[in-house]
């Protein structure tokens, strides 16, 4: 029996991200590259140190193409669901150093007719609608429409042409192998993996994804196939991110259909003040003696995993912590107050960035 | 073992068209229908008098349609090869009888995405290059860009999501049963029943499908489906047609691979009158003097299948030749070449006013 499960519409379970390497045939992410990385970016971003993105294919090509001059461009995704938490942000966040960094072209897949395809309760205009307010959420960190663009699969005009020129070499028996697809999966959701290999060849570049490791089998085929596409391109490249894990424990991943186990975008201070206290776990003992006798267990707090993963920048004060924590000179109701004073902040700056973006700025952005 | 094989992609041995409305489950066109039909158009068309078109679904739904002041609208579509013939040419020629006599909208759909996905080493621009002159070919007839509407569908901007809603209710198992798709089969294919079910939900009206029997598995699909659609639509109505016989004999179908079997629109007099005297099959006997003596076998004609089918709209004058044959007063090669000159008349109006057709002219059809 599987102790967990990666697939791109489940995770669960305690993920072994070194197996997943082994089985998905990724590469580590080596500390060469991220020196290579610092060595053009000047500084490494927290996701890199802290090995929140940790695998990879062919960064090397990317790397190569960089320096040579021929340089690449950044495709990403999101599943629009209208109820975006922060694991849902964090690989924009990536995807936003790398584009700043290394001055390059960012393409955004959003992916409404995913959606809709595999979700029997929702109609098309149900997921354009959560399409338009995942966009603004993400519009919400910055990103500029010179150098960045976004493909709304049931609106962007030339998904069907593009996608067909995929699909003629994807056969049923391969989405069935990778996906694990069955005769009664219904027609849309079969040719689907060729819309989300579309931005692939948006430029006659290196394509570099930074995405979660559970969309690698996306990539996977798409590098099979890349080669037959018009006069041919090359392999797309991929860097893939661990998952941020729902509040209530270190198995499976944040996820906005399990009550209290997501930070939400749209949460207010009160809330976040609330699903902390009430649902994160921590490694803490069971009395504040025994806390301060025997120390916490950090690698088994959430708080802590969420501070090292995407709040607490500095390293020394993780440091600092870990090490309070280890020898019982900090508390669990002190570090989740620290952890909702981040987020609360971040979500403040976030939620006031949101309210700014306008359907006219989102339209901006639209490939037609 | 079967006798005969219909299915989209293939016609072969000696069709039983009877057996075909029993398998597919359609309905005759009665004696009713037709009188009903004249009533409102006036006269019959050849194909209907001669019983071309012969099957149909929910006729009277349409009529019933028409008759109530809430009118229907009319549906065919090309696969394009680029080198159409006259059998390709006919269900057009009926439609826009229908089409004038009914005073009603038509969509046109050209499946330059179908062709692309069967076949193995055409490219996207050979059928969109294909597409062009098939739609030039089908315009030489004289429709109006006022009530006709072209659908090309890797051109189209609305194909994917329009498709999309179909796909979402069609899956891998009702493609399996209806087409006999396979592990193999590429995903575009998969995909594209949904799209060849787009324009019945053009117009929220009745829609009347003219087109050959082959087509029918289509419509079986999307008359299961499209209650489910949007806010649903009524079921698909259907006309059918049997097939035009290659020159080569009375089984399958024209069909332009086929070397000899076919009268191609493009075809010079003189090939014309060569592919007649030196492919088509006759019912004649072995000598002259037998042939006076015993007649000819009409039935097993194709040249008086030709004429009966498409050529010769005199009932009285087809009615005179088929006993001047049977009682051996006209000779084979009379009749081919009364054949010929009908072919040529036509042939050299259609090319005349193909010639006429302009990109920008096919442009005005196209819908965005």
């Amino acid at each position: 029996m599987a102790e967990f499960e990666v697939t791109p519409w489940d995770v669960s379970g305690h993920v072994d991200y070194d197996k997943l390497v082994k089985e998905f045939g990724t590469d580590y992410i080596t500390d060469k590259q991220l020196k290579e990385i610092e060595a053009i970016t000047g500084d490494l971003h927290i996701y890199l140190r802290r090995k929140l993105f940790y695998s990879q294919r062919d960064l090397d090509a990317v790397l190569k193409a960089h320096k040579s001059g021929k340089g690449f461009f950044l495709y990403t995704g999101r599943g629009p669901s209208g109820d975006m938490h922060i694991g849902h942000l964090m690989p924009f966040i990536f995807t936003k150093w790398l584009q700043e960094k290394f001055k390059v072209n960012l393409y955004i897949q959003i992916t409404d007719d995913e959606k809709f395809a595999f979700k029997q309760n929702l109609s098309l205009e149900d997921t354009r609608k959560m399409a338009r307010e995942d966009i603004a959420n993400i519009l919400a960190l910055g990103f500029s429409p010179k150098n960045t663009f976004i493909m709304q699969d049931s609106v962007y005009t030339q998904t069907y042409p593009k996608a067909l020129e995929w699909s003629k070499y994807i056969n049923f028996s391969t989405t069935k192998a990778v996906f694990g697809f069955e005769n009664a999966t219904n027609i849309a959701s079969i040719f689907y993996p060729a819309v989300q290999c579309v931005p692939i060849t948006f430029e006659e570049k290196q394509c570099l994804i930074p995405s979660a490791i559970d969309q690698d089998p996306y990539w996977r085929i798409a590098r099979d196939v890349s080669h037959k596409i018009g006069k041919g391109y090359p392999k797309t490249a991929a860097i893939h991110s661990k998952f941020i894990p729902p509040l209530s424990g270190l198995e499976g991943k944040m996820s906005s259909s399990i009550e209290g186990s997501t930070i939400k975008l749209n949460d207010t201070p009160k809330e976040v003040k609330n699903k902390i206290n009430k649902y994160a776990l921590t490694g803490g003992q069971n009395t504040v003696e025994e806390q301060r006798k025997k120390g916490g267990n950090p690698e088994g707090c959430v708080v802590f995993e969420y501070l090292k993963m995407l709040m607490e920048e500095d390293d020394k004060l993780l440091e600092e912590r870990y090490k309070n924590c280890k020898g019982g000179k900090v508390l669990c109701g002190e570090c989740k107050q620290y952890l909702i004073e981040k987020l609360n902040a971040f979500l403040s700056e976030h939620q006031k960035a949101r309210a700014k973006i306008t359907d006219k700025d989102i339209n901006k952005f639209l490939l037609k």
